[in-house]
């Protein structure tokens, strides 16, 4: 490994996955899980209209995709009321974030985030030698005031905000994500994810301003649309800033039937609006479930409810463990103090119903361990 | 612009799409081609065993996909006899590529190659700071003498090889490229591009060696297995390198859908047997329609026909226009003297046929103009 003639940067980084998946997890078990709550998907699944458009599709699989992107730019630009211009579409967020970090990010320059935020984010920011400083949650919250201030401080090129916040579930207003962005230094520029934005409640996504080069707003097909597993997402910026994607990204990258799909996705906003409904039972459930269990759930705008077990990060840890060992998938955030959490996805009533009939053997068992 | 805080890298790049897709050109057209013959797609499509596999997994794409892509590593490796260790997948060859360079390259470092050969394995070299270096094409192949001869003398970290080739459809014997390894100076690695390996006859690829750290094997299901809208590719390797790539990759980078498409293409041999003679018929008839027309076609070991027009790129462009202006999409090398050549797709019969009646007025009007 030593001899590889690899960059010192890249012989400096761990060989890591940063999330380990339900399926490798089902693997070590030997078997599948009953509720696959853990990896905030969709479990309602994509819209009928969606799953048709593909199944249509895939004859037509050995067309290149279009690597401009075209018909899913125009018809999230004309959703959101922006040009094609302000429009970046790859292979979800995450593809999205190594092209940012990539472009703004040189070995040294200070990245700020909030401590226990978006691991994904750190990885490419660790990947191109950037320095992360971090802030922590306040009362289980980003602390807005305190990261802009940590920008202004370490001269932070790149400002990480998530809002709603995974993976605590929280929000906050847009006003206060405005004066974020108004107390970033000269120099800085927010990559805003909204990944979960289509659950939070109106008035939290900030309008856009297209005008503005300091923000970059992630958006993705991945939650409320149910498209997980086509890696599509999408940035919407500045027409310059947006533009600099074309110098770094893998025009190729985004899957031929990932495209059709996420147009098709757009154009059934009725079933979006059911499954937010859905979204929005399914997290009042996971809450009475908690509190049946004498467990706090947090207040969420998201597609999942993190739970306070009340107890130390070991004890939340044994909570997700007996959960697996009764065939529930969920997962936990990674730092103290948020650790004392679990976050369990919403999802079909049967599988909270199952999640129902074993969490109290499960905190029994914990507790007794 | 200039005042995006981008790194000074990314200042240097030009914003740019590597090729103009069949889609752009049919939008500027204003309406479809009637031979899809430009992009070495492989127009006889991908097995119906593959299509039914999307089609019943569409409705499981609200799933993240496997980031260790286990199931289809385990296929590739089983099917090419080494360990899953010596596998990664990624977004197509293109987005391996961009994690190569990544890794070995930095400002400065010299990446060799042939002038005219794969054009996004150079935006990625640019993309990370490094400096290309060149040996021309000898005799409508790439010179592997002459590009050991580079590497050593420029003491180039990567060095690319595409056999058989692209954008000629030339090859060399096994024995060559063995000896092209061995010619490589210390702390070199070869980038061996095998994408249309399928299509060579037999001894062209050397026996994969995995023990040699020198060598990344490159293949994907975009041509072959007819799958290019998927964006699915693997590099064989030794395992250190192997696992160098989770340093860097987009571990949720490769569609659910394209995971289990391309493990269902790997099963079915029989059906990739077939596309592989009708590939070939293809290529007689390809040839026969240029020497029909006067042309010369090149031997060709991939799925496409390379045809030397006979006079200068100039002309060749004038042709390839004359083409699109009756419908048909064809492409071209870039840089003389390979671009005398006009470069066709196999395809179906139906598509060559109607090539064939449009090449005379085509070549009519090319010569005319």
């Amino acid at each position: 490994m030593n001899d590889l003639p690899v960059t010192p940067l890249v012989r400096s980084l761990p060989s890591s996955v940063p999330f380990v998946g339900p399926e490798t997890l089902e693997r070590r078990r030997g078997g599948p899980f009953r509720a696959r709550l853990g990896a905030n998907e969709n479990g309602f699944g994509p819209a009928p209209s969606v799953v048709a458009a593909m199944a249509a599709a895939a004859a037509q699989s050995w067309k290149y995709c279009d690597p401009e992107n075209h018909d899913l730019k125009q018809a999230i630009a004309a959703h959101l009321g922006v040009a094609p211009e302000n429009v970046v579409v790859g292979e979800g967020i995450d593809g999205l974030f190594g092209y940012t970090v990539r472009m703004f990010v040189e070995p040294g320059i200070a990245v700020a985030t909030s401590q226990g935020a978006y691991p994904t984010f750190n990885f490419h920011v660790a990947g191109y030698g950037g320095r992360l400083v971090t802030v922590p949650y306040a009362n289980d919250r980003e602390d807005p005031q305190a990261l802009a201030d940590l920008a202004r401080r370490e001269k932070a090129r790149l400002v990480f905000f998530a809002n709603p916040d995974n993976p605590m579930g929280s929000w906050w207003p847009a006003a206060d994500v405005t004066r974020l962005i108004s107390g970033l230094p000269d120099g800085a520029v927010l990559c805003l994810d909204e990944a979960y934005g289509e659950f939070a409640p109106e008035g939290t996504l900030p309008p856009l301003d297209v005008s503005d080069p300091r923000v970059i707003r992630f958006r993705t097909f991945s939650k409320a649309y149910g498209l997980a597993g086509l890696r599509v997402a999408y940035a919407v910026g500045e027409k310059d800033v947006i533009k600099s994607f074309d110098k770094v990204r893998n025009h190729f990258g985004v899957n031929k039937l990932a495209q059709g799909a996420a147009v098709a996705a757009l154009a059934d906003q009725r079933y979006l609006h059911e499954v937010i409904g859905k979204v929005k039972e399914a997290r009042e459930r996971l809450s009475a479930i908690a509190r049946d269990n004498g467990l706090k759930p947090l207040p969420s705008a998201t597609n999942f409810v993190t739970i306070d077990c009340g107890r130390d990060g070991a004890f939340a840890r044994r909570v997700l463990e007996e959960l697996a060992r009764r065939d529930v998938f969920v997962r936990m955030p990674g730092v103290p103090p948020l650790d004392r959490c679990i976050r369990i996805s919403a999802g079909p009533a049967s599988e909270l119903d199952y999640l129902a009939s074993v969490l109290p053997d499960s905190l029994k068992a914990a507790r007794g361990s």
